[in-house]
């Protein structure tokens, strides 16, 4: 099994609803840094997953779209928790619809929202 | 499938028996660079996999019992070699019997013994 | 010359006024990683510079002053541009008073606002 | 599941064939880290994994054989594109053919090329 | 005194002269990631030292001009060692004379050759 | 100002004697990572400060004589509270005792403790 990791950083504002998050229910912020991971059992005639040039640029575009932005007043993410689990599928599934790759390629996607504390996704092919 | 990582560490004393170990068959130490990570297939009704501050406090509180120790001298540690692979499933197993989760988690642990050197245990669900 | 660095982090909510700033004049978040260094000529009787658990604290004490806020609405910062070079300064001086080293000490801080970005302020003993 | 991890480095030149990889179809270089994992569902008697500096020392050996090279020159690479990717799997395989585990264990290279991008090649045991 | 660091990378082939250099006297290559530091005693009015965009841009810039090639074969490099040391002093160089700054500013530049070795260089004001 | 920096490790065991050090008091060990940083102002005539590989070599050899042992039986380290601070003057003192090094260079050493504690000490040329 092979794969190819990117990575990027997006900062963001947001608050989480639910008593289990304490001080995290004030508005707050974050520096995500993002580890796009993308994973296949052969590589292509060029001897690639996929063109890490590619993968980063679909990368800074998905976190463009969430960048220098309050979450909680983000239209497309109403009514949901941006926890740094619901990003990490976020960033997992738009990459997916982003890059429309032709091959069976698994996905998983970490946010690292400080030195000690990171969340994981991964989608399967 | 989701997952989430908090880091601690600990600072400790011991020595290895057996020729394989060399020079590290003398009383040494290390400071363990500790990742607990949580693995679940879906998130709880928060949108989390478990709630990183409980997280922090039960790897805290687990390596509370074995930092500035010497674990040569440890009682419930008698008889067995301290590795590094060791220590892993030990915390890893410490950690579940604390945290008691009710959904079927995977819990993984790495300890980082030095910028160049890692080992990892993972209990299934 | 000697130095005792401790490491910690704070996660804000903040933007930013003046067009240099561009995207980050909407309101937006960082995770700041700290690191908070103290130096000093010679050692104390102890042969430190300062007890890293005593600088620990103070670090954690002075970022609990900040984290998971909204910088915008902070009344004793009203007024000014919370850049990371201002709120690497905040730190220091607020650290510097906290603590009344008997000593003369340099304290320098250093916040990391991603994997790529970072500033600090050092201020004399 | 048990896993230890050893990191080395190798500096090479090389050049890639194919448009996807535009300017770095010219004759460029990489430092690689290059972590090695060796991973089996129980420890030995040592309570171990593999014995650290054993592994430490394979990975030396191999990586010996290919840093401070221009890899377009080597006779043994001739025809295939030096990917990340591909030297990964070319690592992985030549620590499984020189370390000759008479336990089935399963071997993952990790090829860091920057701070931002990564690839990976796992074999089964 | 305040400073602002930005990183990057760029990965380039090279040989070196002199017998000091071993086995680097023969072709290979390296990834720099590169970092480049902004020093100045007051912030402007802003509260900046330097916009961090302005300044990665600058930096992404100086290393476009030698990232994918081989340093041996640049004309305006002939002659000298491309050492660690001084690829840093060429960019600091670099750095200064493309940034036009219209204050005192000191740049320092620091470039990783791998996870255990790096190289810097400070020019003054 | 050029500097030219070599990162290794060492794996101790000690105690330390104050009440200030709390549990720290009890043997327990470290891992400490040890950067070396030599400075000059001007490069000799191969363009390095140093060269990277000797620097390596004798950062190597003064860890090997504190390595996999517990440092409060060494005899020339009797009487002495083997703090980071302490342990980073005596590797930078060890270092210059080692090389000899013919041009005046400021020696600097820091002993990373965790990912969360570090110190430094910074002798003259």
């Amino acid at each position: 099994m092979f794969s190819v990791t990117v990575r990027d950083h997006m900062m963001i504002a947001h608050s989480f609803r639910g008593e289990v998050f304490g001080p995290a229910q004030r508005l707050h912020g974050a520096t995500y840094v993002v580890d796009a991971t993308f994973r296949r059992p052969e590589l292509d005639a060029d001897g690639i997953v996929i063109d890490i040039g590619r993968a980063g640029e679909a990368l800074r575009e998905v976190l463009g779209g969430l960048t220098y932005r309050n979450l909680d007043e983000e239209p497309d993410l109403a009514g949901i928790n941006t926890t740094t689990e619901m990003l990490a599928k976020l960033v997992a599934d738009r990459l997916h619809d982003r890059l429309q790759l032709d091959e069976p390629t698994a996905i998983a996607v970490t946010l690292h929202e400080s030195h000690v504390a990171w969340a994981s996704y991964e989608r399967a092919p």
